[in-house]
């Protein structure tokens, strides 16, 4: 792979929207994983023809581009390992058109979450597949990974809420796939094969996105259990039941520990905790799936268990759970909170077991882990807490991991839920997806013959995760983890 | 491309399993399209491993494949248009697995729509892409054409229910697509490829689904509009407003007059009939929806409006809709009801011009077209009353569909909502998706790079529909139409 000439990219996207300074490489060589790259430029194009004019530079000069949100992503997606051209594409962040009467909005890649529910509230609608980090995630972003969130289990993810999209492809060329239309079978979902890959296929230029009537009411539960299996029983019967809640959180002791150190919370001293909501246009639809909640958390010795539709009861009920991410980085002193085996999906019925092995693993390892998530959707979230300054403590997260990952692909698990592959989950995915991989790169090729997008990750990612680039961090003795 | 070996395939599927008779094969050649073509042989293999064997056989020998389930497909996808093996998947038509803990089916593709829901229903759950032929069609075909039906609006197509596939490639490898998560963002989603690629690209052999809940209450409403206009804008303002029906079904002029004289059903003399219905767990929440659809549509003069709860009532008001289909084979005498241009989505605010554009089409060609289906997704049917003996009522069938198309791409809209492309609607399809042909066809190449599954179909299909395979009807002028 070739370094691109600075000037002619200048030219293209102008000189004010193209960055090269040590500062600027730093900071765009990282994203929230745990590695760091280094691009040789950073561009901020503005235009869609300018993308144009840049992947086809890129491409003929066979010139690395890797196309980048807001840089929330945990597993390295957008991490320049290969040099080349860093596609800031928060210079697209214009909201196109929200057309109510045909129930779907257009929008640039670039425009954060939260902007977009903003401009759709209004109208009563909101776009559903929001993540935690919806404060900054972009929706292309979101859409390269197939994001969701807390209300995954009724509103489904990224994949579920997009239509169609407008995408340049490694040659230049612009291209619409999808449709504006509610259904479509109009050949291969092109647009669909886009959600999930991660910047590795084609850069997202435009979203044509539907989006949901905003709840009228909502309504939020909590319960304590003793043991984290009765919480995951009744998870499984809640989904067997035919309720639809609209959020249905899990929280292990780990995370309430964290979180009562840091934030005083005074949570109950219990192996897992149950977050339920509600939503809907009629209060009495919503009473309904409470109760139905209400009364399985409680015949599974739920205990403790209290709903509110008051808006600041809901908040103090989901304070544990809303502070937990920052919580878990103050679980003690010397330990940091690393996003390795960040995420993994399990049939709901083994949720319990999930979590149960995580911290049996963790504590075989010497490390400590986390195991909370939207049990809703089977998608559990985990931490590792260790000091990362301590080659034994990475070596030990490794063993952890690869052991972790067997199980969830025993229980009929997939390696990511939501936040994607990037370089630190591909070995897992390689294992899950080994018949695979071959026709993956089949497709790539077919879209990028020459590879020159986002190299490196998802199936080209090192068979090893603690090498597939620097990480960020120094161990004391002396040389990288 | 040649054929095969017939004690080669005996070998494989079983003698009991394959069928070459002059009768077997022409039964086998046409599907519910305009279409006929011959296969050299069908076969209908019991056992995954069996199909494998016959796709490694093909693939080595060149041989088309067409995978079939009961070929109500209504373009042409079924259709053998260049010899070979017809691959009958009804073989394979076993329920795997209904896990109600976590919330997924497993199915072969050979289980039909309804033997499916009958599984579910005494869980409480349903499967909701159930189109109009769910008493034949198979979940392997809805899967193959991203089917969907009356309740799209509220519960998605195929699309939004599959969760994950194993399929057979054409070299004779069998593999694991998706997931049986909720979730999952584990590299290219093949799985979403496969949803609408008719066929082409692999052969389907068991699909994961998920369900949903059965509603305990269902609500239907109907509405009469002199001006199709007036119908137009109540769907829009019914969608602009949040309202959640669980179907929203337009029935036109035309259609009215066919099930009036078919069946002698009263209904009244407008220009638009408009059906609503809404569904849930309580109902306060369904009256609710009801309550603002009954708004709306008395808003924009809607007269003769009813709803009902009730079974018997529900089935009345639906009659009209429900009979519609035969009830076009009967509308005059030596007019055939054809397959062309059956399905088209456009924007909801654009269902009414297109509708009125189809008519006046029609009209200005000398032929007879409905405009009815689920605008509630934006997807409009359409029939062609024809006398299919006349040569000069086909020229008139083609120049009308051309301009009805080449408006449905002027008001964004897309070629197929929910029955595909095949080979009847492939022009349409080549002119709307003209930039991504090359791309589809790399895409092809990547999953099956001798081009043995269903060849002709899609992007491979003539320019032209009418001369894509032998037509099924004979004209007076003594030679096909």
């Amino acid at each position: 792979m070739n370094p691109p000439d600075i000037l002619e990219l200048k030219k293209i996207v102008g000189e004010e929207n193209l960055r090269d300074s040590k500062a600027d490489l730093y900071v765009y060589g990282a994203d929230a994983s745990v590695y760091e790259g280094k691009a040789f430029v950073v561009v901020k194009p503005r235009t869609i023809p300018a993308v144009q004019e840049l992947m086809a530079y890129a491409d003929k000069n066979s010139i690395p581009v890797i196309p980048r949100g807001s840089g929330s992503g945990m597993c390295g997606q957008t991490v320049p390992v290969k040099g080349g051209i860093v596609l800031d594409m928060k210079g697209l962040n214009r909201i196109l058109e929200v057309n109510v009467n045909d129930a779907y909005c257009r929008v640039e890649p670039g425009v954060v979450d939260d902007d977009l529910n903003r401009a759709l509230s209004p109208h009563g609608f909101f776009y559903p597949p929001t993540p935690a980090s919806s404060r900054i995630a972009t929706i292309g972003g979101e859409i390269g990974n197939n994001a969701s969130g807390t209300r995954s289990v009724k509103y489904g993810a990224a994949r579920d809420s997009v239509l169609g999209m407008k995408v340049v492809l490694a040659n230049g060329d612009c291209v619409n796939l999808g449709s504006r239309t509610r259904v479509a079978s109009s050949g291969y979902p092109l647009e669909r094969l886009m959600i999930g890959s991660e910047g590795t296929l084609a850069v997202i230029v435009e979203a044509t996105l539907k989006f949901v009537p905003l709840p009228k009411f909502r309504c939020m539960g909590i319960a304590n259990f003793n043991k984290l299996e009765q919480a995951g029983d009744a998870i499984s019967e809640i989904i067997a039941s035919g309720c639809s809640p609209s959020m249905l959180e899990l929280i292990d002791k780990v995370a309430i520990t964290a979180v009562n150190q840091s934030m005083n919370l005074g949570l109950p001293d219990v192996e897992a905790i149950l977050l339920f909501e509600a939503d809907g246009m009629v209060m009495e639809a919503v009473d309904f799936e409470i109760e139905k909640a209400r009364e399985i958390c409680a015949a599974h010795q739920g205990s403790g268990i209290e709903v509110s539709y008051d808006a600041k009861e809901r908040e103090r009920i989901f304070a544990g759970r809303k502070k937990l991410f920052p919580a878990l980085s103050r679980y003690r002193e010397y330990l940091a909170s690393t996003s390795l085996a960040d995420d993994m999906a399990v049939p709901f019925s083994r949720m319990a077991d999930t979590a149960r092995k995580i911290h049996e693993t963790a504590d075989k390892h010497g490390i400590i882990m986390t195991a909370y998530g939207h049990c809703g959707a089977g998608c559990m979230h985990t931490k590792i807490l260790m000091d990362t300054t301590k080659g034994a403590q990475w070596e030990a997260a490794r063993e952890a991991i690869a052991e972790i990952y067997e199980h969830v692909r025993s229980v009929d698990g997939t390696t990511s839920a939501e936040h994607g592959i990037g370089m630190s989950k591909a070995p897992a995915f390689k294992q899950e997806k080994h018949d695979l991989l071959d026709l993956m790169r089949s497709v790539k090729k077919a879209f990028d013959p020459k590879g020159i997008l986002n190299p490196g990750k998802l199936m080209d990612a090192p068979d090893d995760w603690m090498s597939a680039a620097r990480l960020r961090y120094v161990t004391q003795e002396g040389k990288d983890a």
